[in-house]
């Protein structure tokens, strides 16, 4: 339990027992900051006034700067440290001398402008949801819907980083080249097939030298923490354009990424083994076996939920399209950074590595709506709309968390976009 | 004519109608410098000591920096002023009391250490050249080489930004998965099927805002200037990885370039007009139109060269083995740039696009060994080796030069990267 009261709920995503990182502006000054409840604990301020005395002087000095990045790079030891530091500052056991200090360091989140939490140097999109590449395999190869390699390979693509921005930020309906398999030429104009992506995003914290791989086992070290992530796609765009270098312009109008950075530490009741390989699976090859599988996964429930812009003048209420769970991936978290690494890339503080669109195999857990397609009808809204893609004016939230029976339930807050029309220029 | 002699060499790839920027180190500090004959101008020295003048107060501060970002920043006007200045500081008819004001900035150019010229937020690379396609695609598809979407669109992906390494830098054999047509199940191991691709970079100068595309008409003055590039890449490794999403680990290990970047307005000599489609082909569609495609080509001869570890120990010279063209691109540099951006993605000052491997139409204009592989024979060395694809301790260089009958060589320097073992830990 924390002394600030608003963490205690059973409705918040942040107790004492998260405690993630992002970035904030007010009056017109931008920090680092710990979520507590409904506040934001400023940790540039808690720098300054010797609050984290337990840190070396270089970590405490990654805790002024304007972006995570610096933080990132010290490495797990210090990050631990500095959690076991914050705990103590807000827990309900603190010295009320401790409580007085630490308070004029609060800001209320509803003041807090979120920014992007970290310089993304490099972004990198997986595949690692079987389901999902399933389903969307099988339409287009109904018979062979998933391709020989994905069984071994944890498949992945270089995104585009100058594009990424932080959940609130509307988005522009990108245009492109569409051709119908009817039309014998492509057209160029707005895309008519825009979709999210459910997906979550791995920020790294200490990186790897150019030509140095990063062993399996100590893969995590180099996890600062978790987001969620909205992988915009533009179908129609994606399917002209995607052979046989992949997505491009499909994918590189925007990527939303929620502003909490959920550290692993926080994450540490919500391990579940990794999720089982279907009998016949080939084992994954020596490089991407772990000593022990049997914390590789992380049981975090994930919604996606829509409110259209006629629902908002009606005042009714985002409903939810699906539901899944970060822990169905055939991939681990570990293994899509080893295997990031392991042609000699080098990772650096900051980047962000995601995990491809997550989607459970029942009906309701589809992480994207081209994989709903597979039902028969289009997706109807409480008030009578119907979507097949998304409209302008479409606000999606996603929203994540773990929750261990008997603990507090630790959150990811929201990611969410709103749909803007492609000829508007205002937000 | 300058007055700094070895600039008036007809052998020297930077003669005072050049002027192409980068970053250099010496004496343990980081500097913006001028290629000028063999000589590096101090950028840096030349602002302090009020030599650049016609520049506007932001534009002398960013020639100050360690990284050319700023001065890009700045757009193609102060990029015009700047060099209009540096060309008159350097001219034969400069006053002797200029000549001897510039001439303590001038570093010799092998007491120079080049250092990547800019800090590069995102990597894009394309596929531009249709002969480089159309070779390579008959490799895998014997009777359909060419995709359906080729001649409409820039096909383009985006690449590992963090890996971009300057000329000179070892380059370390990845590690991957690699499958043979007759094995069942992939190995993980160094690629046997390392090769490079000759390419030529594009700095970005002045971005655009997320949402905002670039005009084709507008997009050169989005140009800073050009630079070569190699895009080594395991063949190995990217045939079993890279479907449906593109290639990744293949080749984001390692990309050199060039430490010069030249400036369009170096280039201006050397516009040619675009490269004619074939009879039959489809005209671009408008938004890839520009009102006037007479300049659209740029002339630049490109040449490969090889140096063996065992041509070197017998003081054996470089053996050429191929030549193309920029000029012979199906994409020119203005609607590579135009496409990215007609999505509504940002492009920042320094990002980087590189075309894709260049090849012409004819035998020995291939850009990557892979290519050559339709030569019936394996490639012979001067010495008797012979060569598939890259071995341990071979040097690739790259070089590139304009050559206007009647002027002086616009020339690129070199890009080079030796091979080293993928075990090596030493460089």
């Amino acid at each position: 339990m924390s002394w600030v009261e608003s963490a205690n709920s059973p409705d918040t995503d942040f107790p004492l027992q998260n405690l993630p990182y992002g970035v904030f502006s007010n009056n017109e000054e931008t920090r680092i900051g710990v979520a507590i409840g409904d506040q934001v604990l400023d940790l540039r301020a808690c720098a300054h006034y010797g609050l984290l005395s337990e840190l070396p002087p270089d970590a405490i000095e990654a805790c002024t700067q304007e972006s995570l990045n610096d933080l990132m790079a010290q490495g797990s030891e210090t990050w631990s440290v500095l959690r076991r530091q914050l705990t103590a500052l807000l827990a309900e056991s603190a010295d009320s001398a401790v409580k007085s200090r630490v308070q004029p360091f609060l800001v209320p989140m509803r003041d807090a402008q979120m920014q992007l939490p970290a310089h993304i140097g490099d972004y990198t999109d997986f595949y690692a949801s079987i389901h999902h590449a399933t389903r969307v395999g099988k339409l287009f190869r109904p018979d062979n819907p998933l391709l020989p390699n994905y069984k071994y390979v944890p498949i992945g693509y270089h995104g585009r980083a100058s594009s990424i921005v932080v959940s609130g930020t509307a988005v522009r309906r990108p245009c492109g080249q569409i051709k119908t398999p009817t039309e014998t030429e492509p057209t160029f104009g707005p895309s008519r097939s825009l979709d999210y992506e459910l997906e979550v995003g791995i920020f790294i914290g200490r990186g790897n030298p150019l030509g140095e791989p990063i062993a399996i086992d100590r893969a995590e070290q180099h996890i600062f923490g978790l987001c969620l992530v909205n992988d915009w796609s533009a179908r129609d765009i994606q399917s002209w354009e995607y052979q046989p270098l992949g997505p491009f312009l499909a994918k590189n109008f925007a990527t939303t990424i929620s502003p909490w950075i959920v550290p692993m530490g926080a994450l540490a009741p919500c391990r579940v083994p990794a999720a089982a390989r279907a009998e016949g699976d080939p084992a994954p090859l020596t490089y991407l076996t772990p000593s022990n599988a049997a914390r590789s996964g992380i049981d975090v429930t994930l919604e996606v939920s829509l409110q259209s812009e006629k629902m908002r003048q009606a005042n009714i209420t985002p409903v939810q399209l699906s539901q899944g769970n970060l822990r169905e991936l055939y991939w681990s978290l570990d293994q899509l950074l080893t295997h990031h690494a392991s042609s000699g890339c080098n990772l650096r503080p900051g980047d962000l590595l995601a995990t491809g669109t997550i989607s459970g195999p029942e009906e309701g857990s589809e992480g994207c709506l081209l994989e709903m397609k597979h039902r028969a009808a289009t997706l109807k809204l409480p008030n009578g709309e119907t979507r097949t893609f998304l409209e302008d004016g479409d606000q999606v939230i996603f929203r994540g968390y773990c929750q261990t029976p008997g603990l507090p339930r630790i959150g990811f807050g929201e990611c969410t976009g709103k749909i803007i029309s492609s000829s508007s220029t205002s937000v």
